[in-house]
């Protein structure tokens, strides 16, 4: 029988049973210590295609992992015993095609990387999420979202290929260079935001645009998030096209204030909106510019178009949100998601759970896509009480969610960490043939297994 | 057991064995007399949900239709005995919500009339299909493209929401209002462009974006269709940002010159693209109109910046390619699509096939997208000798597709007439999960049977 070490010959991208290390339990959120087979490290399609065929031949569970940056416990061990595929190492750019517009990447490429790469030769990869240190494998198994997203799209519309290892061993390619396609089912978007339970991505082609020449961030402060929610759809409706609009409240960015040692440009209000507009004509951004500061008059208290340093610091007071919190107390992030018209009733639902359950709660998030980061604060609370109350204001939270139409995950995924809100918040009919589909593709129940669903 | 005429009570909807006309036995251009068992036009999803368990009862095939307006014979009887189930009455523009630029519609409702609508209101619908009378649900079915794809996407990216009902019986919706989802398999986009094979639409609920204020045609002219899409190549790379690049042959338009007895604003070269660039504000729209004579200035024979009129003029001319070539032969219309780069290569290539099979053949398509229109034209052959001709010239067009990268369809669908290609230009793999994927939805083989693969 084939071994381990006859796949990956190189010593140094193979870890056996003890000598796994911690990290291979964990991602940033979620900890699962279940002592695992291996973890391989391939550097080629051949050899994700040898481990999978090993995990057949051996009967084990296989779990495919990235930079492990995740926070739903997609890329944690579940029972134990399993062979983990780590694709970090297949991390290269492969071709810049500049007649199509496309990126051939490996899976374990960071998409901060991708960022950099095309930016320098004047193209833009839109998808934008937080983790910079995230893969590009990882970003297309959850279908990662980020700030762009209300102007440019999650990550799935950025894919154009994808070619992948299945379950069976067998290998496919999905999609392909074509901007249009009316032939045959689209197994690609399938594959898009399962998480890894389908199959392992090899190579992935995306798609490019011209890089926007210029840009313009502006702050508005308002009295309530319902104001803050209010502009923001009429921007929308307005022809201002923005790239990003984030909503922040004041409580959630104290803690970056205090991290960075500057206060954001706007000290009055209870609730912010920071947006970018992007273009190629300084001029139209002007005119976009005003566009919005009209429309805020109604109801703002306070509107600043931004210097290029006012905006960078700025920004990074919103990129610190999470980082900030970081230093005071444990918490717990969420990525729900409510039509663009629930967005301020989501939040404001958040108080009164918070009172109820005892639990400090924060929000920020996409208010141009409708998707929430509440967070849920563990300050002072004992590790008992935390998970207690934790788990009563979930409950309440994901009710709220589903009665406004939402869905648990947004952008990061359902992992383990959400399973039984998918389940409670997705009909039965749904889960019944995401079932059926999962089986097609894995009958033994594989990859991944345990996840989702 | 229920009858048909208990579960649509109105005998105007129900056509019952030799009662059915002949129009239910083809499309635009495929024709295939199978007596059918039956055709019932529903006006509800409940009916439309009775008139499947019915089919199940009896055991009978489905077909479901709207506008009859498809190419591919998508909507055409296989075998006969079939139950068609024609949705057009479903026609009912039920709600516009403003708040999350989302429209619900039936599935009769024509595209034409979404765009009449919506823009009275100042949205957008960007989807454009050449037949602004096919039904929404058959561009859902198909995936249609049209010429704004190349800033706008396609149909799929347009659809929020949709409501089946499954060859099972069962109802399901897919999708949401959300636009963010990172909460499950994406069974929508399985759905779209499936034609009519996996389950019936019964409600979509579509997205919407604000109308763009302001447009600018622009044609360009070239001496060779190699220099027209190497120039649609710099222009899309430029920030120009052109919601249609059209291209066409001298050859091609001059049938619609005749045909509505005017000319083209340009007279010289042998191939042509017409383009347009929207925005909201018209000083940019012109920066961006530079930008393009900037570039044709390098190869362009001549660059016409279109007044209102002129654009309305030279795009009647384009629209009318088809319609002009009706009145001088029958013809077959393809939508093969390749890599962008390879859009020359493509068209350059069907000269040869010409002179080889002693057929004409012409081509004008979507440069922006790298879908082509080929049309291959009968003028005086016989019956015989057309149908022998254009086979042997078809199987060389497609192995060239196939070579350069391409799909047998971009916007029409496979339906019967394109089976054969696209099971040869498809891997094996991605057939037999295809395959397997209809299996699970369909497990009898009810609905559709025998179209796409």
């Amino acid at each position: 029988m084939t071994t381990l070490d006859s796949i990956i010959t190189d010593s140094t991208r193979l870890y056996i049973g003890n000598a796994v290390p911690e990290t291979y339990y964990k991602d940033t959120y979620v900890k699962n210590i279940k002592p695992v087979h291996a973890v391989a490290l391939p550097v080629t399609h051949q050899e994700v295609q040898a481990l999978v065929q090993f995990a057949i031949d051996k009967d084990l569970k296989i779990l495919a992992r990235g930079a492990g940056t995740g926070v739903a416990g997609a890329q944690v061990p579940l029972e134990g015993n399993e062979l983990i595929i780590d694709v970090h190492l297949m991390d290269t750019i492969t071709e810049l095609d500049e007649e199509t517009l496309t990126l051939t990447v490996e899976p374990g490429v960071l998409v901060g990387d991708i960022h950099t790469y095309v930016e320098s030769k004047g193209y833009f990869y839109p998808p934008d999420p937080a983790s910079k240190h995230s893969t590009i494998g990882g970003n297309v198994a959850t279908n990662a979202g980020g700030l762009r997203a209300v102007k440019y799209g999650t990550t799935r519309q950025y894919v154009r290929e994808m070619t992948v290892v299945l379950p069976s061993g067998e290998s496919m390619t999905l999609g392909s260079k074509n901007i249009k396609d009316s032939s045959g089912y689209d197994l690609k978007d399938l594959f898009i935001g399962s998480e890894g339970t389908l199959g392992i991505t090899t190579q992935i082609k995306l798609k490019l645009i011209p890089l926007p020449k210029a840009s313009q961030s502006i702050l508005l402060a308002f009295d309530t998030v319902q104001e803050a929610t209010d502009a923001t759809l009429a921007i929308l409706t307005s022809g201002a096209d923005p790239s990003g609009v984030e909503l922040f409240e004041r409580q959630a960015l104290r803690y970056a204030e205090q991290n960075l040692g500057y206060p954001l440009k706007s000290q009055v209000g209870a609730a912010y909106l920071l947006m970018t507009l992007d273009g190629n004509d300084a001029a139209d951004l002007t005119v976009r510019a005003e566009l919005v500061e009209q429309i805020a008059k109604e109801t703002a208290l306070e509107s600043h178009v931004l210097t290029e340093e006012e905006a960078a610091k700025n920004w990074a007071l919103r990129d610190n949100i999470l980082l900030g919190l970081t230093v005071f107390t444990e918490f717990e992030l969420l990525d729900e998601v409510v039509p663009i018209n629930k967005f301020a009733e989501l939040i404001e639902s958040t108080k009164a759970m918070q009172e109820k359950h005892g639990l400090n709660v924060l929000n920020f998030g996409h208010a141009g896509d409708g998707n929430v980061h509440t967070l849920l604060m563990k300050d002072d609370l004992s590790e008992e009480e935390w998970t207690r109350r934790r788990a009563a204001l979930l409950k309440d939270l994901y009710q709220k969610v589903a009665d406004l139409g939402g869905l648990p995950s947004a952008e990061h995924g359902i992992g383990i960490v959400k399973k039984e809100y998918m389940e409670s918040m997705t009909d039965d009919i749904n889960l019944k043939y995401m079932r059926a589909i999962k089986k097609v593709f894995d009958p033994d129940n594989r990859l991944n297994h345990g996840k989702v669903f």
